[in-house]
């Protein structure tokens, strides 16, 4: 669960306004600002807090305070093809060099019916399914993925090899809400084990392995090993197809090689690879039948028997969108210790925090 | 577990011919049968029996011999644009259309980097991983998906709505075998909760669900219930948004429109729709140097330390790779039940199955 449902509620404006003058006051252009912002303060207002300010604001402030990344972000489109692109980004902000990749890939569409473009050194993009979901106000399929920190053995490993290695697809629809999936390739996030821990709470079997490579329950030595990847070997393999996309094809870190892109380094440049597709739902079927064939499998899906004590059955993604409705309407809850250190940040770049 | 170990040893040639012959006794063309029969006898060879001559040809015979499946494959492009196609099958053969569809992919991609095809009113296409793998001669990543009769229920629901949904992607390497991930949504196959139900062995934790949509470990609960998508939730979206692009966007049936597309469904045409995409790797990086990084990434991984009492830590697909050396070798074992049908098939089609 990657939201947070206590805490201060700020309005989403008020919170924008302030994130974006704080990512001017370290060297962010006023463009790049107003979108670095806009990518984590969806990720709030969609409930996926983890991806939102909440947890992303201090550490890509200190990421770009210590020179870690350059916030004064320059691409360079090194190879283009009519469907392809591959865009060096020289190790500025992953937001900005994924809104241009996610846009050309979108232009590309539109005159060849799909495209693919990646990105290399860059940086941790904010969630997978903000780049996805461009493709949608165009009646397109987006689809993006990221390489990430090592977390997850091979099957039969011990040592951790590959990312949590997140994608993103989004499908419009017509009346419905278009399909947003966005998951990584663990059961669960680490941050869940690190909950079951404080709390002396078992872990569900399947979960994580310890140190040596073998299936725990218990929460303690799962700290200490491997997060499970969906399916096991399955999700191994599409862990490792990804790592292989996003960094190997893309001439960026990958496995072992990738350091820390969050509050984990703050010493050596990450270098990110991450792909973004688009594919013109026209080359295949008109836009209006399109819509009303989603709509149809969308609504039947939902309306399907309900197992036993089960409320209501969910489209990926329905959860982000009725959560959105909500905070636009009663603002984002930000935890109280995060409430703190935005008030410690503000300070220290002469842009106080509004109040709630 | 899809493949079969013990039975009577063929050649590979020798089922390769006969298995030609017999297609063209039932009406198809000398080339299209060459084409079926080698996604046949490849599967056998890689192990996967599940989706070699083992399993499907009584089937496929049959359904060509009552009618459900044309055994004159016509083939129309409906639509095309420069990086995609989408390829009308009218109720041919899954293979023929499949072929067409890979190969107009990797053709596309070649001028523009990626391209992506679509089949519609199409038939069951054997094994994922064969279309993915046709990228690999030309140095291109392939990647390949179908939709499939309805096991899965969404999260939280008791009714199938989602097939197991395979994919597949092959990714080129040097001196290494290629990666080839080819994998179902669902957590185990069918077939395994029958194995289990036979032997009256209780289930692990996580496979299935019962009638009432309840997490069981009961393998009669289970057959008669529900296949558990991989990663709960997570698989759940990957085998929806499979369907919607296989299904919905090609105009193929999907979710309970789907009717099964082997020995369940003797009566109406299937109309499975099916993806098809190729990646030129040239595109992002020179052939020599992905090479080189694949080969090493392959290597990092194969070397990383093994969990207690792992002997050996795999590659996605290399399994396969050593299966086909050895069964090149020594012959595609046919279970005895099987070689007694292929014998019946063979005289009532007046082509007798060769001596192993």
């Amino acid at each position: 669960m990657a939201g947070v449902d206590s805490g201060v509620r700020f309005s989403a404006p008020k919170l924008r306004s302030w994130t974006e003058a704080i990512f001017q006051k370290v060297g962010v252009s006023g463009e790049d600002a107003v979108l670095l912002t806009d990518s984590l303060i969806e990720a709030n207002l969609r409930g996926v807090d983890t991806h939102g300010i909440t947890r992303m604001l201090c550490v890509y402030v200190k990421r770009m305070q210590v020179g870690v990344v350059n916030p004064k972000t320059q691409l360079q489109v090194v190879r283009e093809h009519a469907s392809t692109a591959l865009i060096h980004c020289k190790n500025g902000i992953g937001q900005v060099a994924s809104n241009v990749a996610m846009r050309m890939a979108i232009e590309k569409a539109k005159k060849t019916g799909v495209a693919f473009v990646a990105t290399t050194h860059s940086n941790h993009y904010g969630a997978a399914a903000y780049w996805a979901m461009m493709a949608l106000d165009h009646g397109m399929i987006g689809l993006s993925s990221t390489n990430a920190p090592a977390v997850v053995a091979p099957t039969g490993g011990r040592t951790p090899m590959l990312g949590t290695n997140p994608f993103a697809v989004a499908i419009p629809a017509g009346q419905e809400q278009p399909m947003v999936l966005d998951l990584a390739t663990t059961v669960v996030a680490r941050g869940r084990i690190l909950l079951h821990a404080k709390q002396d709470k078992p872990l569900e079997p399947g979960w994580a392995f310890d140190e040596l490579g073998r299936p725990t329950v218990d929460p303690h030595a799962a700290v200490k090993g491997l997060l499970a990847p969906i399916g096991g070997y399955k999700g191994y393999g599409i862990a490792l197809a990804i790592d292989l996309l996003c960094g190997v094809m893309t001439g960026s870190n990958y496995g072992t090689h990738f350091p820390g892109f969050l509050a984990d380094n703050m010493t050596e440049p990450t270098d990110v690879g991450s792909i973004f597709a688009a594919l013109n739902v026209e080359s295949f079927m008109d836009a209006p039948e399109f819509k009303a064939g989603m709509d149809k499998a969308i609504r039947e899906i939902k309306t399907s028997v309900k197992a036993d004590g089960v409320k209501r059955i969910y489209i990926p993604g329905e959860i982000e969108f009725e959560t959105k409705a909500e905070r636009l309407k009663n603002g984002i809850p930000i935890p109280e210790a995060v409430v703190k250190d935005f008030v410690a940040l503000g300070n220290e770049l002469g842009v106080p925090l509004p109040t709630a």
